[in-house]
């Protein structure tokens, strides 16, 4: 028996463990300085009320026959998918309800959906990125070109149409660098998908994060999306489900390559592969579309950002150069001082006692930069500031 | 772009949407007969009252902000991962925390497990089969070789050493037969399989359900398992949790072809992959290990099992072959009266008023046998037995 040598190919993740030792290390040294943690891509604001109830509700339906859910369908129940649909109609934006599969995650989505893309393809990925769209395709053995992302292009590379590609990543708000690609710029990407025959991978986890009407939710405000892109949202940012686990993706009916369905083989991979998402989750999930629901994020949402917003103006205040914290809770800035990631990480660590991520991280054109996120709570939003303020007054 | 090919290699799978097709087809023309399935492979007892409670519990913790659970470890909770390791020791097996991987299913397990075999490999199935494991190598574009159960080797087919295999699939108790491996068999197929370095995929998912302790409930009853064997579980059936979903896989440290670590895999492969299950599922799966838990769970596992022998006793009384119903809620009948089981579906649905499904939904082995299941209302069971018995009796 022959295992997958890809496998062999994979860069040890270093990243959050050595952040871990270090904190570790400083903190057993230092047991009495109070860190505050700018570095944790998860939420820390519990779910909401109406979320809670509907669990509740579903969790007591599965202790009585009469209401006791067994197997579900595997591309997620009506009562949430219908949920789904009204939310893209509300963009005015038409999915049909067999183009939205119910999932227990975008990571897992992103994954998965590999599966449907014959090896051969040429995978263009950003550089900086989250390192999921890298490992999985070399878990797959496909080839790998990278999309340079920098502070020259605000970190929102445009199609080079010298590179040829067959699956090319998209993540707006980004991860790690919050920046937002314009309707115009993604206008250049599905036509470059077009022209090309390839397929566009829109990461939407973070679009909760949006304000205003001028930045795109959704590749499918893009005429001709549906014919070159999958999109992928998740209820981990949006209703803080990141240890709930819920999201969707959507495939549309037009998305056809050499005569095959891309929404037929999705609908075959998950229905082989998978039994479908608990019906609990999904209860809670459907519940942030009510009024009540909507009404409640929202509210986690505006704590979250308000938090980017004081992170952003400190950015502004000290000078420093950054991208994202306005449509996104993650701030990516340019470390004043130093030219190396890890040896500003050490400073801020040492000298203010803030932990952050060092954006070697995420690619090589993430040294020298490094990642801050608004998740964490107010107060100590602004006790960072207080002390960056006074850390870079001092440099 | 390039689309995987091999899902146009996959056949339609026509036997569910058949059944349903004919079942409205009846139920339209005749609306005053009271169909009783025998077909359904889904529990039908709610969840049980201490696993109701540990979720309601859970389900409040994710509501206030000093209980909230985020993203959690990829491979499950300590919490849940030790009770695993504790249900194996009890029954003498020794198996490390590293060694133990919850999931949301098997059934997602069977089909992600494959990333880490490459494609070169041939899988051997036993035929008749659960499709999924014939599906997922099929998507994979790998080679597949069948085992024939058959009545002459009472569904449970031994290694045939002219065979050369490398991933090989066990299924005991098995469905659709309810076949189980005497721990002279298993010893048979880990010889095999370390004799070909080949890799068991051995799926215990009814493990649950065997009585006695002649019958292994694991795989790693057999000495040498470890070396060549991945076992798979479920808390589907132990505990009904098809609507809930959580599962686990255990893949050993010992598990090493050609210098790779087949646990380091797959834990690269999920946390690459996967977020993890849902805190409030994995807090009630944990709630099945508990003395009141464990009380609960046989009471149901003891309703199906009363019913799989009333159902078997029906055979026995109308000298109809049949395998399973004694560690099984699966009856695998020879069809009496017909050689082809879709007219035997058709007479039992039509004469009889019962829905069972096919053999040959599960493989060429399957003509002419019928499984029947025995997860249903203690009521339906024994009305059914009677109009079994009424049904033979005037063939």
């Amino acid at each position: 028996m022959k295992l997958n040598k890809n496998f062999a190919n994979l860069q040890e993740s270093y990243l959050f463990s050595k952040i871990a030792k270090k904190v570790n290390s400083f903190t057993a040294e230092n047991p009495n300085k109070k860190i505050i943690r700018l570095g944790i891509g998860d939420v820390t604001l519990p779910l909401v009320p109406v979320v809670i109830a509907a669990m509740q509700e579903a969790v007591a339906e599965m202790g009585d026959a009469k209401t006791f859910k067994g197997y579900g369908p595997e591309q997620g129940y009506s009562f949430l998918k219908e949920n789904i649909q009204k939310y893209y109609k509300s963009r005015n934006i038409n999915i049909v309800e067999r183009e939205i599969f119910v999932s227990d995650g975008t990571k897992s989505d992103l994954g998965n959906i590999l599966d449907l893309f014959d090896k051969e393809n040429i995978a263009l990925i950003p550089d900086p990125v989250y390192p999921v769209y890298v490992d999985t395709n070399r878990m797959a053995g496909r080839k790998i070109i990278f999309a340079n992302a920098t502070q020259e292009n605000t970190f929102l590379p445009l199609p080079d149409r010298k590179v040829k590609a067959d699956i090319i990543y998209l993540c707006s708000p980004n991860n790690p660098t919050g920046a937002t690609y314009s309707k115009e710029q993604l206008k250049e990407w599905v036509e470059y998908a077009l022209a090309n025959h390839a397929i566009i991978l829109y990461d939407a986890a973070y679009e909760c994060f949006i304000q205003g009407k001028e930045i795109p939710r959704s590749i499918y405000e893009i005429e001709g999306a549906k014919e070159c892109a999958i999109e992928l949202c998740s209820f981990s940012k949006i209703a803080g489900f990141t240890g709930t686990r819920c999201a969707y993706i959507i495939v549309p009916e037009a998305l056809i390559f050499d005569g095959m369905s891309c929404n037929k083989m999705w609908l075959r991979r998950q229905s082989t592969k998978s039994n479908g998402v608990s019906y609990i989750v999904q209860k809670g999930a459907a519940a942030v579309f009510t009024a009540a629901g909507e009404k409640q994020v929202q509210q986690n949402i505006a704590y979250y950002m308000e938090n980017a917003k004081i992170l952003a103006n400190c950015m502004d205040a000290l000078d420093i150069w950054y991208t994202g914290g306005q449509h996104s809770p993650y701030i990516w800035l340019k470390c004043p001082k130093f030219k190396d990631s890890w040896k500003f990480f050490d400073y801020l660590l040492e000298k203010a006692n803030i932990v952050g991520t060092p954006g070697d991280g995420f690619g090589k054109n993430g040294k020298g930069y490094f990642r801050l996120t608004a998740f964490g709570d107010r107060e100590n939003i602004l006790e960072a500031v207080a002390r960056l303020k006074k850390l870079v007054h001092n440099i």
